[in-house]
């Protein structure tokens, strides 16, 4: 299938590699022009304009920061809308808030396009692996119609309902983990404080109604789980920026919807005071340090620091 | 082996019926005489104060409501240590404060008996079939000497740590059980007003990075699980005030080990605001009406279903 | 002095009358043909558009809901841009977000005129008195400039500092405000419970470190004050939702600044609550039913005497 | 009049000296002997214990800093009560929960005495200065029994109500001191951050709806107020961990009235955050070191290092 693929940032770029992988051919467009040529030197055509990269495709992916980008992308004068053939989907993988994804449909619709949500979620791993979670919005036809497209770069194509509520997907699971994550650090915290050997606490948690996947597999406490990010100094894994960004589209969602989220509040002001203290590019379990006796302030200038 | 065994509540009446079960011989006392005498009907010994409940045993068990009644069952006139015989092990199943149990234990220290805590969980449910979790704090030797008798009552018998770490385990789970529910419960109901299906979200939560006993297996919204209480009215369960007392125990250690814990507190407080609207006794899962659209206030009707 | 005033809502309306009656000429443009009438009635010259309301004033006043309808008047086609002289200072009195102040500012710059932010207090009562004040965001010279245009709305003219520093003054007072009255909610209703007589609990606030306008003026608990909302049903006063719309541009700013605010978030969600249980437009000190003992359910009921 | 006094810490020994100053013959005791020798060196007469300090009196005053000192004092085997005559006043300026108030005034009851509750406001330059503010709890005529004696060691003495009802109020004005004290650094730190003059945000906060003591005369931001601990490195003052005090009594009581104290919870881990890390004799106003940019390790080993 001929493919317009819009966004070549860390997420953006191995999936756009996955589908050239797949067989896919791939026109790209990014305004980094480095990132633009390792797509080409992998068997993908640079265009010149989102308009350029659309005009002759049977399916647009875009993967972006955010709303403004995706809005851009979309109405500007070389953008998707003033160069794309009626009838081919435009699926947007940027993680948005889900009125946008309403507003943006309504454009494509207007232009003869459906539009669909798509949001991942897997990581940068994830991505590059070809086995990220794909949370797609839209009509039954229209999930059918980009399923094989979108599983080139996934292993999970999961339908969540029209237009929009693959963005809900994404923004409530995302709550739910920024909530435990920052639940299961205080308790760890707690259960260090009072004395308990934090192993034999997470054994106990793990396998009782504490159970969760920020202790089972990802827990913040150092030493616990080998494979996490706490145990090499919070490096790598998924950044408190990135968290505060979902953390965000979900208290805006709710503040749109007249929904009160106590805890996705709260845990939004916690992740933010790690972010002002330097620890934005940490992953987000590093919200522990906020509960351990210590300091802060090793947290922010050098990842490879680690734990001290 | 002869066992004293003290309070007969919802809790510890199955759990002596099953150390008869076992084959144990056991001296029982409560306040309550209709309770008594339900276990003398099963082959137990009524003894008409805790003093003569443990004069002849091998191992005491208390299963009491709050610090203050283990405190006087131990040191009142008539009580456990009056008549208990030294070396005889002491172990407590109620939930209680760590510092309590350092304090007890160093009582029946003094008295020439060790003292082990070993709350449980597992609900009436899990005391009627003898498959509780014990989450012993004591000496490895202290551990090895109660299991067997544990084992009659239950399935997980683990070994935490020093004295008070059983109570540490319990208390740091129901934090983050405590939270997690009201997490669950505040994406769903943000999921719901946007519009996505709320069995479609909780698959995806439960598959995903979200997933918590509290989503997959006990998930608060109505219709998502049906083995749930929120699939019967929020009727049986984890009593609200259950979990008020558990996270009460929680903040309290959090404060006398001056070790914050937002989440936790937070989460109290919207339990306290159930409790205070009359939902006390319904299953803690109950929560989610704080954010659902519509009235809380029909919370209370059926307060009557809920456990005891 | 010659004015274009753009927005006749609650406080837009009493505002030009103010101008009127100082002796200045009006232009008016408003949606709402009534709103317009009335003003016209009182010696205002009704305008077709925001263009048409601006081409031969010396000063423009905009009060208005929201940034986007800022945007869409000064932009349009037939817009404040399109219409407005060169070197017409444009005075925007909405409550909006400082960023977005700034990108106006920008706009107004470019086309050769001065933008000046200046939100009030005071409410609907102040504006028809006379008495707003007004927090002005602009250079010295802007200022003063516009200092005797707004003497005739309001008595505290306010000089801030630079461009979005009168928003900046207000969402600070305001996310200030919110923590305060919710803060005295709680402790007027602790103390309730806890048997003291709530006049002499106030008493106590009013003259001791507690003390704050939350409780010494517009207590929350009814019967302590008898010219607030509380002691007449909530009604009148400062909605809740105005209140939620304040504290949404506090947690939005405190976002794109990366600055915590743990408590404002917080009490967010408790006017959310509120908001979502029915009492939006109730006084946003009926927050107090959160925590008093009874249903919330009667919020709602008398919802329509609250204050549009 | 013969009165004697118990607890001669920070608050006690001044309050003693002023009992002297005003004529009163005075019996200490305390257990340091350095704070006892000091008072009689001012003309006080050491007691070897409460029983001897209170054989001869017409009232007793205790100022002691928990409920368990003031439960061994009173019922010690050499204690208040074993040697107190009949019908004499027993004041307990002690800051406790209302519940223990209640049961040492049935203690009292039983014995013969009238137990007050009379919690002060006013540290210890009140204390020094004799400008105390006293929160009285008991019957009216107790209250006017014990007035003149507090009158000479401050300047309101404010009746409460029923015993248990001035712990009730110190309880209640704190939680809103601590609330408003914490909102006050949070918009203020957002102000600074979003590039108001904190001074002139300050003054625009005080003379409109946000104002408050915190802001007005203890503003945590430094350089507001000349005479704030702010403007002296957060020496002296009222320190974090009294503030953590007095916050643990208010969600203590809370708990026991079934009353969610929402703020209050989250206020008390912000100062326990800032207690973890080592600000816990700062003045609490510190906690705006948790909202600023910057780190809060130097908050800690020495006070006289100021502000950063």
């Amino acid at each position: 299938m001929k493919i317009g693929f819009i966004g070549l940032g860390n997420m953006g770029a191995p999936m756009a590699h996955n589908l050239l992988k797949a067989g896919h051919a791939v026109n790209v467009f990014d305004l980094n022009a480095q990132a633009v040529q390792a797509l080409v030197d992998a068997g993908a055509k640079a265009a010149a304009s989102p308009k350029a990269a659309v005009a002759d495709v049977e399916c647009v992916i875009t993967m972006l920061p955010a709303a403004a980008h995706v809005r851009s992308v979309l109405t500007a004068e070389d953008g998707v809308l003033a160069g794309v053939p009626k009838g081919v989907t435009i699926v947007d993988s940027s993680t948005i808030d889900p009125a946008s994804v309403k507003a943006f449909a309504e454009l494509a619709r207007q232009h003869g396009n459906t539009f669909v949500d798509a949001p991942v979620s897997g990581g940068t791993g994830g991505a590059a692996a070809g086995t990220l979670t794909f949370m797609v919005g839209g009509s039954a036809s229209a999930y059918e119609a980009v399923k094989p497209v979108l599983s080139a770069m996934g292993k999970n194509i999961v339908h969540c309902g029209d237009t929009g509520t693959g963005q809900v997907a994404k923004i409530c699971n995302n709550l739910v983990l920024g909530v435990t994550m920052a639940g299961v650090a205080e308790a760890m915290s707690l259960g260090e404080a009072l004395g308990i050997d934090v192993k034999v606490l997470a054994g106990i948690v793990n396998t009782s109604t504490g159970r969760c996947w920020s202790s089972d597999t990802y827990n913040p406490m150092p030493g616990v789980i080998d494979s996490a990010p706490s145990s090499r100094g919070y490096s790598g894994g998924f950044g408190t920026d990135l968290m505060l960004k979902d953390l965000g589209l979900a208290t805006d969602a709710a503040k749109f919807a007249r929904q009160p989220v106590y805890l996705g509040a709260l845990a939004q002001q916690l992740y933010q005071t790690m972010s002002a203290k330097g620890a934005g590019r940490l992953d987000f379990s590093v919200v522990i340090k906020l509960y351990r006796q210590g300091s802060l302030s090793d947290n922010g200038s050098d990842s490879t620091k680690g734990d001290a």
